[in-house]
């Protein structure tokens, strides 16, 4: 892969997916059957080792579905009572509520890009609480300290977070909440085509609790599969084993945020050190660790650059579609394509090398 | 892959699998944005490969969904509005019945394995006709002769088709019915995580008539996204493209269709050369042409000298469970693969090669 993609949506994946896939096919793997023993060891190891390398708690369950989007859907349908509650202040949690409004009661409650979550502001009626902790459009993020005071203070409401963007990149203290949710493609680094769901216990009873059993991807119906380590479908084997061979090789979460904000604070000292490229979100503590959203006058003259460089940058979202330009930090993505950026960043705006 | 994999649920993967992946990283199609002209692209050129191997008419939509299952629930969610009606004879058309039967009015038509689809049989009531083209569990088939009296006799009903272990295998005459799904790992030789949908004009002008749009996979949401030669949730790109490369190769379902006939042929006139194995569809007009079921009362001495040879035989399933094993009649399995089977049945059975 000549290119460096920067892509914030599928990203760049790790480098030796493509070895792990020749394996599979020598293994069996592409042609075992998900009711096997054979596949059901596979997904025990599986979420044994992503519980190991992301810091899962022991008591949270672990599923697998078809992409985040279906999370939005099961959510609606398997755990929400009376309505839910979603702060937002982008497209994707904005494409959530639009989604769970159709299936349930929904309160929308909106908050500048600048701005912390307002964790004060809940509706008595709500029993779902829904948070795009790291939001792909505009590069903004919800801390930990935020989510800890939401939790605090809404003691038997259940808090569900979109980590589409952040799992695997970003250490999440996953007793803040009830649902975390996300994709492979981002910072897991796999191809798309998978998504991942981890409950907590409050989770599990409240969804027994509900007993909504009507649809294939019931919670229960989902959890039932995923405590005999197998799923409610016919699911995506080859992205599980490559999902297990790629945890397997990480150091684990606590070395790969330092990874990720080593990064981070280079793509900083850049942005200090010259005037044609600014960061999208002023607020230091709201800005996404994963994803970056930079502007610049010179919009069209920087695209035409990267892309004679091989290097694909990521189009801004939505209202910030044509003043931003979005750079991935994911973890798959190599120490010499975040130099070969910056070099090019540099050179684009006169700034010599550190 | 030195074992020879016979089972009829994911088996084989074609054996170019692992060069085309390979081409996928290189090409940067494993991190390509689904909204991208890119993967615009190869959607088109898959769903025309499709239409042009498998003769799929003009005039029908094709679709990507995460799997057959979802199928189920697609079909009584957007496309019922009264009942459907359930024909079958085995585990999977069973299911498929108590999955619809949770989120509409169901009619269970239950008949004999060896008997031909009851078309006479309508409930009044019924709006949608649920049909198990091959039900795997069994290995028994309706006959396209038998769909079309079906469709004959109920113009104005959606008439709907399970050819999950047949699609790719098997000339099927797609007029005969609104709607067909399959999934990748049968008879498209792809490994697991991807379900097709085929759906007539009558079928769209059915969804749209009914309009239901409260689900993410909200058959109309669905039809929007792939006739923008997009998905409703991000796709499992490398299956699309799999999917396309290996059509590309194939010679197309008529060639294919003798293939596998032949191959058929090969394994009736050995059930008919011995008396240690047979058929557990007496009736050879409503007999699989991709599946098996045989029967023998050497099961345990069967079992493991195939596993001795590295041939992997399908158990019966359900009440054929320990009477039955079953054999995959699939495109991917290779001619040396089948001769490897065929000797060790022979030298089983003491019965030497033709």
């Amino acid at each position: 892969m000549k290119v460096a993609n920067f892509y914030p949506g599928p990203s760049r994946v790790y480098s030796n997916i493509t070895e792990y896939i020749y394996e599979a096919y020598m293994d069996g793997i592409m042609s075992v059957n998900h009711r096997s023993e054979d596949f059901m060891n596979l997904m025990e190891l599986t979420k044994k080792e992503l519980r190991e390398k992301l810091q899962i708690p022991a008591d949270y369950e672990i599923a697998f579905i078809s992409s985040a989007t279906e999370n939005w859907e099961i959510i609606a349908q398997s755990l929400t009572q009376k309505a839910s509650q979603h702060f937002y202040n982008g497209a994707f949690g904005e494409k959530w509520a639009s989604y769970a409004g159709k299936l349930t009661s929904t309160i929308n409650t909106h908050f500048g890009i600048n701005e912390e979550l307002p964790t004060g502001d809940i509706a008595k009626k709500a029993d779902v609480l829904c948070v795009t902790q790291n939001e792909t459009s505009n590069a903004t993020q919800v801390s930990m300290k935020s989510l800890k005071m939401l939790r605090e203070e809404n003691v038997g409401k259940i808090i569900a977070v979109d980590v589409t963007s952040s799992l695997g990149g970003v250490k999440l203290d996953f007793t803040l909440a009830d649902v975390w949710y996300a994709s492979v493609q981002k910072c897991l680094g796999l191809p798309a085509g998978m998504g991942v769901m981890i409950l907590s216990p409050f989770a599990v009873q409240t969804a027994e609790k509900i007993g909504e059993r009507d649809h294939y991807n019931s919670l229960l119906n989902i959890l039932e599969n995923t405590r005999k380590n197998q799923t409610q479908y016919t699911p995506n084997v080859l992205g599980i084993y490559l999902l297990y061979k790629t945890q397997q090789a990480t150091k684990g979460i606590d070395y790969i945020e330092s990874k990720l904000e080593k990064r981070m604070e280079e793509y900083v000292s850049f942005v200090d050190a010259q005037d044609q490229i600014n960061y999208l979100i002023t607020n230091e503590k709201v800005r996404s660790r994963t994803v970056l959203a930079l502007e610049t006058s010179r919009m069209e003259e920087l695209k035409s650059g990267a892309k004679e460089q091989s290097i694909i940058l990521g189009n801004g979202y939505g209202p910030w579609k044509s003043s931003t330009f979005r750079v991935a930090n994911f973890p798959a993505i190599k120490n010499k394509e975040v130099e070969k950026l910056m070099e090019f960043l540099r050179s684009f705006t006169g700034v010599s090398a550190r």
